[in-house]
């Protein structure tokens, strides 16, 4: 140890309760010592990300969330929804940790040599209760920033870059040669427009506000079509000829959003097809569904013929199936264009007591895209 | 040549005209000589397939119909629905030959030695234009039928058995132990029924009507789930963890059975889940939609986590990308199987001109389960 560690710190605990409530509240949890490989990282910065919100919020209202306690130690209590314990009854009454990712300092290492390697370097890292002042992980894990680089630039290597990442490896080994990405003026989506520019892949980005096509083609963007322009349809059919795009990437999964892609797609290859197929063009049409924005019911008007899928997307699994090469050299890229191609933006800063404040929760559960809370676990209260 | 053949012979045209009208009649074509490699099949009996009569009715409002023309040569008129033309631009006013598979004699052999071999015997054949009475196939694509089945015996040697076969197939390649098949007491439900007894496969099958259920239990069939029975839920459920099957072949296509299904799945998953996951169970479900029953949109309430996968499932494209061999091995099942696995029951047979009357065809678009034409092209008129 290099540092002098506090025996006990905070860390934000989630709770669904047996009474039907849910309980944020902040708890003092002891400071870990590090096994032999591992380090403890003082954690600087860490996003609220939208894949956060599910374990945080657990689908409570949170209009008819109160605040109790202190400023110090504020207690949020809000109410589930009818019938929602059934689905959670695996965590309740247990008060979990929250926060995939963060970054921050090494202050302790264990006796390894790869740990040791690590004290003093700010490193990038993920895998749950990064709402908190430390955190032990294994040295393996951690994804050394670059020369310069803050914990702030760090504090979303892993959810977003390796997510964008992700899509362009699923979309290859799919063998599509073009992308569709809804919810695209996200971080991610910025991201991923970016990396797309990079890769020469052909990219078709939704998004619903006018404010966002023009941020999106500020970066450069081609093909961006706004959902709320009364020529959506024919803008989105335009754009799915002109890329050739059969893998789209939904962020919002409820609605008829999947389905008027696919039939998109659909419109656009048969506009090339020679000759009448009876069961609709021959050319596989899929969307993965990775977010839930909007949770409501999905509906697919099956006019885009028998070659389509739709399914789940979600980021550990796709990890796990990639296989550690795979891995490894994405993380290797998301190092070295961290603060370029990767790089986020946040809109407002917040301390864990501050992640309890109305004004903050009210802001953050919408998933408002352009809006983008960084937690600063080392700020008081 | 062995046999005196006609020069033309009647053949089944459906045609989509530029006016809006879907006509169907019989044409005189020539009877084909055959290719050194090719046989002629006088055909004897074909099935009315639900893949049938997609181009056979391409979608027209049957209720609309008026029979002209004479008792040999009848002339079926019908409206196509509104808009309807556009989907069918590739096929407006091209007379298109129908009928999938059949079967018959081989009564004509072009030079080579696997032509000739075929002389006499009887075969089950496939690929198109087979509500006709002579059809030349190549020699490698006839399936000889064993000792003492007839043609009728022989008619759905491929589609229904292949597509039984082929759902087992993609069970295997995809990873999962037991099944789900919706409208499961048609030919290819009873068919898949036997079929997943002999290999050992846990089947759950989806009825609508009680004497449905009555049928496949008297086959044998230990799962089966009325969907008009008030405890369908609980029931779909139980036989869901009763045989962990995570894979769905669905017939219907539109409305909620795909999402029940999926929810299903995932509630039998979750029962022996261990511990709180907050994207659901990790364990992938999967809906295959091969048919289209119901042509409403496809909807799904997604509380089946992110582990779950829906698409389109075509025979063809299923057979291309299992390879020769595989369906070798497939065809060779079939035909040793054919009068027991696979047998085939109809319930009514019609000539050429028969499909044509008012009576034939207002059943067989019902597409209803238990009702099954054969059509005799050799039977006058």
């Amino acid at each position: 140890m290099t540092t002098d560690l506090p025996d006990s710190a905070l860390e934000l605990r989630s709770t669904v309760t047996s009474h039907g409530t849910l309980e944020l509240s902040l708890q003092d949890v002891p400071v870990p010592t590090p096994a032999a490989n591992e380090v403890v990282v003082r954690v600087e910065a860490s996003p609220i990300n939208p894949s956060d919100l599910g374990v945080l919020i657990a689908g409570a209202d949170m209009t008819t969330a109160t605040v109790e306690g202190t400023p110090e130690r504020p207690v949020v209590t809000a109410s589930l929804g009818e019938g929602a314990l059934a689905g959670l009854s695996a965590r309740v009454d247990k008060p979990l940790p929250v926060g995939n990712e963060g970054a921050g300092t090494v202050v302790a290492a264990g006796s390894s040599a790869a740990a040791q390697a690590l004290l003093g370097t700010t490193v990038g890292i993920a895998g749950g209760a990064m709402y908190s002042r430390y955190r032990a992980v294994d040295a393996s894990a951690c994804l050394v920033l670059p020369e310069g680089a803050t914990a702030r630039d760090g504090a979303s290597s892993f959810v977003n870059p390796l997510t964008a990442l992700g899509m362009l490896e699923t979309m290859r080994r799919e063998d599509h040669s073009g992308l569709v990405h809804t919810a695209a003026a996200s971080n991610l989506g910025q991201m991923l427009v970016k990396l797309c520019q990079k890769d020469g892949v052909p990219l078709v980005n939704v998004v619903r506000k006018a404010e966002q096509e023009e941020l999106l083609r500020s970066l450069g963007a081609v093909h961006v079509c706004n959902s709320s322009s009364a020529s959506f349809s024919a803008d989105l059919v335009e754009a799915l000829k002109a890329t050739s795009a059969t893998l789209a990437f939904d962020a919002t999964g409820g609605g008829t959003l999947a389905s008027q892609l696919l039939n998109g797609m659909e419109e656009a290859a048969n506009s090339t097809a020679a000759e009448y197929s009876r069961y609709g063009s021959t050319v596989h049409k899929q969307v993965y569904i990775y977010g839930g924005l909007d949770t409501g019911p999905t509906m697919l008007t099956r006019n885009f013929g028998m070659a389509w899928g739709v399914g789940g997307w979600l980021l550990t699994p796709f990890l796990q199936n990639a296989g550690a090469a795979t891995v490894g050299r994405l993380r290797a890229r998301v190092a070295s264009e961290l603060t370029t191609t990767f790089a986020s933006t946040y809109t407002r800063e917040v301390s864990l007591a501050g992640m309890l404040a109305p004004e903050a929760f009210n802001a953050y559960v919408k998933r408002a895209t352009g809006e983008k809370f960084l937690v600063t676990p080392q700020t008081l209260p």
